[in-house]
């Protein structure tokens, strides 16, 4: 379409780049951008730049992070025998914001998924290997409740019992607040199996 | 909420300024960016920046435009005669990949609402009748076809016949593909009253 000056279209283009962003949707914030004032224009556009040249990887535990080692790993007060594997650095934040968990992380920044052609060697796995130096005790597997996060899991048990590490993984049942008419029947019949005397 | 390093969290601010974009997925696209190679994000920062630095409006008929004046108002094949008045920008992108209309436009950038407190002095009313120079003798009101653009198509329609060119509007009906048993009471009654013999 060449209704729009070159630098519109392109930035309605680069709009349409993001995930869940579709053309019409790209064009109502392109609209919206050029009415901003040029100021606040020019501070997203830095945040962009700066957000993606600053952060790196952590090298321990695979997260975002402004600092290598981060915040997490180098914190003195976190509880170093125990580290909660996670698929993307996002499921950190989900877990510090119960703020009850006070051991460590790792990222594998993905899962294990045959049907997807990703294998162990395609996630951050050997990593975490090499922290099992004694001081671990035990390892969560926190991988999403679907196949690829359950076959996740199951190969970090597999890979890591032999060390004498225990692997726990994150319980299943009836969300807090939901209602058992709409459980679908994996989860429920999850719940039974994991049920606790009270 | 501390857990992401400064940086990310402003980055995610400034998504969430974005019309119609929350905290979720302001999250959400910032950790793409994240994923992005670096120099993808360089370029969407620059599109924004272009975009905002070289977009002004045509000082003719207020559409945005590159240079002044537009595309359309230096094309010497429009038809100068006519003048289709629309409340935005994007209004024109509509009704441009129509492909029938031959005109030229003019952008009110907004509409008149005495609800809230929008008179005529507030939109481009002004700019429209200076055009008015005897070449031009029909005047399509094409705002919205809400409360706030039949307003504005009655001022305009009052302050334009007294100069002696003809205002029109744009036709209300059943859309096309439209099911009759969905439509208003408003939208039947102008269809009714709108007929045509076939």
């Amino acid at each position: 379409m060449d209704f729009y000056p070159v630098v519109i279209e392109k930035l309605i283009e680069e709009f349409a780049k993001l995930p869940g962003i579709g053309y019409k949707t790209a064009q109502r914030l392109t609209l919206h951008v050029l009415n901003l004032p040029q100021e606040e224009v020019r501070e997203f556009a830095k945040a962009l730049i700066d957000a993606r040249g600053t952060i790196k990887y952590c090298s321990v535990c695979g997260n975002f992070t402004d600092k290598d080692p981060c915040a997490i790993c180098s914190n003195p007060n976190r509880d170093k025998s125990i580290i909660c594997v996670v698929e993307q650095p996002k499921d950190i934040i989900a877990m510090e914001k119960v703020r009850e968990y006070n051991g460590l992380y790792h990222v594998l920044h993905g899962n294990i998924s045959p049907m997807a052609g990703r294998g162990p060697g395609d996630i951050k796995l050997r990593e975490l290997v090499s922290r099992m130096n004694g001081d671990v005790k035990e390892v969560i597997a926190a991988t999403n409740p679907n196949i690829e996060g359950e076959a996740t899991a199951m190969y970090i048990s597999k890979i890591l019992k032999p060390l004498g590490v225990k692997v726990t993984r994150i319980a299943h049942g009836i969300p807090v607040g939901g209602d058992l008419e709409y459980a679908d029947e994996v989860t429920l019949s999850k719940a039974m199996e994991g049920r606790k005397e009270i």
